[in-house]
């Protein structure tokens, strides 16, 4: 039995956390915390989230001090600000915890990324080094002995679980940057008043075209340039996103369904559509990242889809702390 | 040709208001303002709004001074805040202006109400005398000469056209307070940064039961009690009223639908069915009150909607307009 | 371990009932299945329902042969049309199975009712004498060795939870008739081709008024009259009823707290709200029936929310099916 | 005074059709029609969309006899199946009216394509090349005599506005195919009950990848290959498209937007943003096409949105209506 704590709990992702975690054979939660100066500090998280009453009853306390809140915890999970992950996780490391970040703050060996792309700069290089990228099929031998993970973006999540296989099999001509053009929900823009999320103005707009802090993250850990254009879309939760790519002269269909079979055929949260592609809605409320292909002479398009807040957020997150720890993959997930 | 001025232009009805008399053929808009301190002031009204880009290009400018900004205006909306409303009104009227106020500043003449539930102590009882109500297929003799125009609340102008014919006819039993469950649309809460208006947390809710100031303005002008509840509801725009009511001894449909048909069947604004009951898509965007019934026994269901930021707002307070100076009442509204 | 099918398994709720036994752990299903011309008969559930890829890949088998299928199995669940479930389920129990039926087929002792509102002569009027209604919190001693359950209508369900208890401690004045205002999500209204389902044409709007089949459902098990108007709304789950009551003189709203509080303090599907009332979003997905009120004078507003496939429909279905077999209330349902 | 007749004035494109016509001064609306085997027919069109009640209660005719109602008719409007569309034109041209059709029917001057597109074989090779395809924009000195106007189609209508500009200009590097991705509402697959446009159903998903008959539309009359992806999406009305482009050396953002303003400066329906993009929402329900760019590097996002059922439908059939009778470009539009 792992003690656990959860920091940021009062956001949309924490709570996901939360229920997972509450529900989690091995796992204890010790505690839900929020930065001090929080408003929603000292109430119940079934107050915060209605959802959850007659499930989980635990106070959402304020996170005072680091190294009484780390006393006797194993686990820390950061649903925190970048800024304020980039703070907590050194401390909660010298605690001795094993800590899975859901922020930016630790996603990309290149600290100039943090001044350009989140407004800081990143005072902790060693951790930079250190952490792993918890996109989780991909790094399930890494996440062994982590003991900094840092869980990547949502959209993230998404284009590299749909461009890997690919790339790693040299199917595409990379000459033509693929085109991720991805739609998110409103919840990937956190729970917070903002005129730009009220249901009188969300309709489908594009937004930080060239611009997002996710591409460099995605160009980082594919080591190719992408095209990546992001859309908020009038509903809560999920991405999808559609990549057109240039294959390289003579793969085939067949090649491209090999590549993705190899890659994720015994991965439980990557369900592969051998026709069509995903629609959204079948992934809200759902661990997994759905992805579906269709090739015509030399272009591919890959859709692939997930919940923002689970595979591109909370439920990777317990994913890479069922495989760093030795639990099963989906345990508590499904 | 009257010269026009829309204070409150930047919020949702006032956007609505722009619209409507930027095309009326009467009505020469001069100016549309904000007050000094909003982050509006200055912008163009089609940055806020960029609907209205290629129809309306007109600056919202910040409102110093009343006296210039009502010089040599004949006719101004407020589609402001209540508590500014009440302070703007008196002085427009003192500049010769013609007043149209979409608050509930002047609604009631009982100047308890307001501090009871605008939480301000009204200073100006003679207004509020001289105020009249501006539910307009009742209230068209009233307004001819009308100087300060008090436009219902959304909620109040479709339980009242619902209400008033049955009243009036006395085929209600009031013994049984009418009920009336209504759901609005988001924009009823305003243009700003709210959590509770975000797609995330909206979905369908009651709330200010037995507390929402609509409920004693209608009680106020229909002079009977009823209960009334507000629901929010996961979409823009529009009200739908379900108004349950118990019919005197003998009355029949077709009595209710002769007391339909007599009120209101010659004004262009209400819309009688005379089989099912209206939808809510049916009314949005448009100026009307559309109305059905339905009767079983002693038991009768009304069916209310309307739009409303238009015939519970805007389109309202510009059908006033037209039958204060003599216009054709569907002007520039149809 | 307990053998089941599930006949109508295409369906909303049939694929939620799939999902709930399918990690139950001591049912087995043994089948799912549809009507022999359904035009899904032969395909996998997660082809008709690919949020369950991963999850549930069993085939939709076109059932031929009661005998057959009943072969081996303890319990049935009919997620089937009225008229094939009024058909089905004698034959079933025949064959010696406990069936959980969720259409309206054995809902109310009077066959009359079934002419009326269903359009079909009931055959079967022995077992209309044995069904147990499945009204979980109300019922689960006559449960207990029950062999055919009929399992509440999704309206009736919430309408019920929320009255009985003041109804049964004789709170209510009930000359006037409680107003029940329901509001439901699209996918009461099946899995089909519909217009009137179409994302173009639902908004909000009432339906059935004084004439549908759920009021005399209602009606009948409490006991008492109702107004109950159903209104369709523009999501798909969910299920909120505000319902306007008049209290006995002297009635509190501490006497109501303690009604429901005394009713469900130990039932852990209803939860009760001690301030405020609930919002749809927080039921959806959930198996719970949530309640909240709200008393001013003699008038008392209850507000009860549901999933409609779930607490109104497969949820409680699992929930009886739990309670008439011993194993715990919630098993696999949260 | 033109006499007009709408044939398929039922459906959605229909109604809005006879909306603008019905306000047109020139126009007199001498019947709407459907086919004659039409459930539709006999009804008047605002039961059908009752949100015309009160502007428009003319009755949906059969069209049992084309001779016939063409008589005395100037100008026919054909808002009907591709099929139908391809019969009729050529009946009514031959009786001497004006046709306006926006069906697929005589949009591509190659008779194959309708073979494989369209599933007919195309009997009219002379109306096909004597048809104007009506893109108002870059067709109106064509339109001034013409017979038969193929309206374009709602997709190809925004991707070919947004994109002429450029090719015209050279400033495109047409090596890489532009990537078009596109989503619409779903009133795009028009008035008809199918599961696939249900509220439970739709979220948002590509459908027909490399396969839908907009592409070879749209690359026929751009004259350049290009890869088109169509997504449907949770919402009535409105296309969005994302369109990623590489620019030819040297050419720069300031190249891009003067390619735009020569194109449209004086097009009063197309509206173009000098900064950022247009978002969904601000053109429903208005006759605009709204166009926005970003350029990085040799990289160009171009975004552009219409409501499919006005700019990509109806309102550029009145648009093309009013140039070729020269009326006011906008007449009834605005």
């Amino acid at each position: 039995m792992l003690n656990t704590l959860i920091v940021g709990a009062s956001g949309y992702a924490g709570a996901e956390l939360a229920t997972y975690l509450n529900r989690h054979p091995h796992m204890n939660i010790t505690g839900l915390m929020v930065s001090a100066q929080s408003a929603d500090a000292g109430k119940r998280l079934d107050e915060l989230h209605p959802q959850l009453k007659g499930i989980i009853d635990l106070p959402v306390l304020p996170l005072e001090n680091v190294a009484e809140a780390a006393n006797g915890v194993d686990v820390v999970f950061l649903a925190t600000a970048h800024a304020v992950s980039h703070d907590l996780a050194p401390q909660f490391l010298a605690a001795g915890c094993v800590v899975f970040d859901l922020s930016g703050a630790f996603r990309v060996r290149d600290a100039a990324f943090y001044t350009d792309f989140y407004g800081f700069e990143h005072q902790h290089p060693e951790w930079l080094e250190k952490a792993v990228y918890g996109l989780a099929e991909w790094q399930a031998g890494a996440l062994a002995d982590a003991k900094l993970i840092a869980v990547p973006g949502c959209y993230p999540t998404a284009a590299q679980l749909a461009l890997k296989p690919l790339l790693d099999n040299n199917l595409l001509n990379t000459d033509q940057w693929p085109v991720i053009n991805a739609t998110s929900g409103v919840s990937g823009a956190g729970r917070k008043a903002s005129l730009k999320s009220s249901v009188c103005e969300v309709s489908l707009q594009p937004y930080g075209i060239f611009n997002h802090r996710h591409h460099p993250e995605i160009v980082a850990h594919l080591g190719t340039p992408v095209i990546f254009t992001s859309h908020l879309a009038n509903f809560p939760r999920g991405i999808l996103e559609t990549i057109t790519c240039r294959l390289n002269a003579g793969v085939t269909a067949q090649d491209v369904a090999e590549a993705f079979h190899n890659a994720y055929h015994d991965k439980p949260l990557v369900r592969l559509y051998r026709e069509g592609v995903p629609a959204l809605k079948d992934v809200v409320g759902l661990p997994f990242c759905d992805i579906g292909f269709a090739v015509q002479g030399e272009h591919l398009i890959v859709v692939a889809t997930e919940d923002n807040l689970l595979k591109g957020a909370s439920a990777q997150a317990v994913q890479c702390m069922n495989l760093r720890f030795g639990f099963p993959e989906t345990q508590s997930l499904l």
